[in-house]
Parts: C-alpha cells; sequence; structure tokens
C-alpha cells in the first residue's frame, strides 16, 4: 500500500478522543482513519504514570500492526505520560495533545495568564506546566484538575444543574485571579464547553486542545507528503477493547453519523 | 501453615470493598485479611461481562496463590459475573456480596416491593432480579441504575449538594412506587446512605449488602471449621494493581486506622 493512503491511528481511554477525530474529519476529509478505544481500561486520568505508559505502549503497538502512517494520542493523560516515549519508539510521526494545545494558548493570551484544566494524571504530570515553559518564558500557568468531569460527560449529563454546580466548584478558584485564556487539557471537556464559557465569562478565551491537534496533524502530513489522494476513498475503522456494542451507539450518537462496524481488541489479559 | 490461621481474601475493583473488608473485621475481629483492589481497571460497572469475568479469574488466582482460606468478591458487579464460575473453580469457600444482601432484604421487606440500586452492570446482569426469583416467589423488583454514584464517592462528594442532586434525580421513580426497602447494590453506596435515606424518608429500610456478607461469611468459616483462633495476632494485607500511595492515603482515611504497607501487584500488562 502506498504510505500516503495508509490510515491515521488514533487512540484514547475511550470516547474522549472522538472529539479529536471529529475535528480530524472536520479538517482532513479525505484521511482513512483507525481509531482505538481502550474502553476495557477507561479512565486513565486517575492511574499511575507506569500504568499509563504500558497502556500507551499496548494501543500504539496494535495501531501499528494496522500499518498505520501516524499516530494521534487523543487523550491528554496518555500524551502527558507516554508521548516521547513513543516518538523515540517509532518511526511514523506521533502527534500528541499538549503541545498542539499549548500553541493555541499562547497565541490566545494577552496578558500571560493561562489556566489549564485536566484530570488529576494529567495535571499531576507537570506536562502542561513543562510544554509552556519550553515553549515561552514568563507564562503564569494555573492548573485545576476536575477528575468528575469524565464521568459526567460518559454519563450524559452534559446539561444537567448538578454538572453546572460542579463546573462551578471547580473553577471557582480562577474568580478574579486575571486568567484571560483557558485550555481544556482532556478531550471529553469540549462537551462542557458551554457551561465553562458560561462560568468563566466573555473576557476569557476558552482553547479546545482537539481542533489545535488536528492542524498539527495536517501540517506534519503535509510535511512529510503523507497527506492521502483527493480520490481515494477514505475508510474509518473503529476498535475497542470491550463492549463494542455500547461504543456504537455512544460513538454514532457523538459523530452524528453511522458506524457499520466497531470490532473488539482485547489485550492483556489471559485467562487460565 | 493450619488452615484456619490463613487469611480471608477479598477482591474489589478499587476502593468499595473497603466498605466489606469494614464489617468484616468488625464482625470477625480475630481473622487475617488479604485485601487486593484492582485500582489499574477500576471502575468494573460499566464493562462487559466477558471482560469483568477474565479480571474476577485474574484477581482471584492472585489471592489463591497467597493461600487464602476464603474468598470474599466484595464487588456486586463481580460478584454478578462472577461468583457461580469462581465456586465451581475453586475448592475454598467464596462468598459474593448478592445472595446475602438479598437475604437480608427479604427479611426487612413487608410488602415485597424492593428496589436495587447498582451500576450498569450490575443492573444488566439480571443477577439480583435472579436471585430474588430464586430465593421467593412474588417479589416486586424495581432496579435503578446509578452510575454516577461510583465516582462522586472516588472523589470525595460525599456530602456536596451536587450529589445530593444525582441522589434524588436517581431515585425519582421511586417516589410513590410503593417500595419499602431499598438495597444498596454496590460496595460504594453506603458512603451516600444519609442522602439516599434523606430523599427516601422514613417508611423505606434501607439495606447494605456489606454488612449482610460478613455475617454469611462468618457463618460459612463457621460451618467448615475455618475461624480463625483467637489467640493469634490477625495480619491484614493490602494489594493493588495500581498506584499503591494513592490506595493507602484513602484507605486509612476510610477505614480510620494506619496501614504499614500497600503493595502493588501487576499483571495481563506485557510491555514490549
Amino acid at each position: 500500500m502506498e504510505h500516503c493512503s495508509r490510515s491515521i491511528g488514533i487512540f484514547d481511554s475511550g470516547l474522549g478522543g472522538l472529539t479529536v477525530m471529529r475535528q480530524i474529519l472536520e479538517e482532513l476529509p479525505q484521511e482513512s482513519i483507525t481509531y482505538f478505544g481502550d474502553t476495557a481500561r477507561v479512565p486513565y486520568g486517575n492511574k499511575s504514570s507506569d500504568t499509563i505508559l504500558k497502556y500507551s505502549i499496548e494501543n500504539s503497538n496494535f495501531l501499528i500492526q494496522k500499518e498505520v502512517k501516524a499516530l494521534v494520542v487523543a487523550c491528554n493523560t496518555a500524551s502527558a505520560y507516554s508521548l516521547e516515549h513513543l516518538q523515540e519508539t517509532f518511526s511514523i510521526p506521533v502527534v500528541g495533545v499538549i503541545e498542539p494545545g499549548v500553541e493555541r494558548a499562547l497565541e490566545a493570551t494577552h496578558n500571560g495568564h493561562i489556566a489549564v484544566l485536566g484530570t488529576e494524571g494529567t495535571i499531576r504530570s507537570g506536562a502542561y506546566q513543562k510544554q509552556f515553559a519550553r515553549m515561552k518564558s514568563g507564562i503564569q500557568v494555573t492548573t485545576i484538575e476536575c477528575p468528575l468531569f469524565v464521568p459526567l460527560v460518559e454519563e450524559h449529563f452534559l446539561s444537567h444543574p448538578a454538572t453546572k454546580m460542579i463546573v462551578k466548584e471547580y473553577l471557582a478558584p480562577l474568580k478574579g485571579a486575571g486568567v484571560d485564556t483557558v485550555l481544556l487539557g482532556c478531550t471529553h471537556y469540549p462537551l462542557l464547553r458551554s457551561f465553562i464559557e458560561e462560568e468563566l465569562g466573555d473576557d476569557v478565551t476558552v482553547i479546545d486542545s482537539a481542533s489545535s491537534c488536528s492542524q498539527k496533524l495536517r501540517s506534519i502530513l503535509g510535511e512529510a507528503s503523507l497527506l492521502a489522494n483527493q480520490n481515494v476513498i477514505p475508510k474509518l475503522q473503529y476498535y475497542v477493547s470491550d463492549d463494542a456494542n455500547r461504543f456504537k451507539e455512544r460513538a454514532q450518537e457523538f459523530l452524528e453519523t453511522s458506524i457499520d462496524e466497531v470490532r473488539t481488541q482485547c489485550f492483556g489479559v489471559n485467562v487460565e
């Protein structure tokens, strides 16, 4: 197969990476995509760095076997703990969600005070803080752990008053803190964007790493001459590590499209 | 080692089983316990039956290697999907949380209309419905999935107004339904007991499967002459599959005792 007609591999702990996939479909509609959701081990945000690294390597090896031409780590926690390792290990381009998000936040900020919302794992990894420091000096970064956002999204409590209350509580430290830009450091969080924006008010710009990631991917594929031909019909394939039906149902709703098949790929579990 | 001085093995997907352990410590203070929390793969409630069965077998094999004299499946979802298999596979007594909870609920009900609250996995397994039917005819069982209760407990939102709001919403179908007994079909739920009781009012009895399980265990160990001698100093050991420090911190708080060591046992994940 010609390299450029191979698919883009995306992995996430579950559904959240579909926000990234949706942006990639919009930005690069001619590309084929192989998506892997690690639904047998979701969520990643409250697990340790070693465990996340192991899971990320397994997920990547699976996609590499599917001959993907590039790898998108569509999960902030996995990006935080595994991106460098994956970039060193594999010869194809590997794109995470942290660096693109940080780039966009730096473009957006006027006063240099940026807040990052993320899971416990992402925030405690220090990956965002390090990336900001690497790209620009003098930026003040405020981080906020929002561990309940992922379960609220997974359970469709998207516009529920309890969710609004929890958003209010998590964002309380930002009141009067002088932050002008807020980076959504988890691929689930764009689904709570309206509550977050409402709570922050009009003076704060909310940046979503999903869209920055797809722009980054486009430029990397372009530079490596790996963009798909316009005349190829793109193919979308979905794999999960558990409960394909549940994923299919939610993914169809989420991507607003019909999905033919979601296949199951188990690994790491040997029964007797 | 004499059989009766061996420890009782308990496993759960994470922290929730500690509500069962606490009851066992109270009911059987002379017993040694080996606890395993599968924190690398928590939660179980939204995963498939096959995956839960595999995880349960792995957890049990680990405890069997530790020479436990009995096995407690301190997780309702795991009990629902694996108890029969584990009882057939192992020669030591295996106790779940479903049957003891059902027994207690049947003792408590006057009008024969009982509600069971549980995770998606537990409720959809039909395990409670089947157990009620097996033990008594003519019982009306209303089941309610409460998928957000586990994350709310794990994140310490125990007395938060958002939690109260979510409890209210999940329990709304019980208003005026004529239920006189509510069974907490998840080991995390006793931590939300006060909100649940407040919402249900004084006329409804709330049953907690943790305490029924420890009573069942006591009688099974007694019948099998496996109760520990009074003059042996009991030993409590803790293992998790991920992030021992985080578990230690929360478990100490939860059991209101100090824990010397939590050890890590990984399985099922092979890196490269």
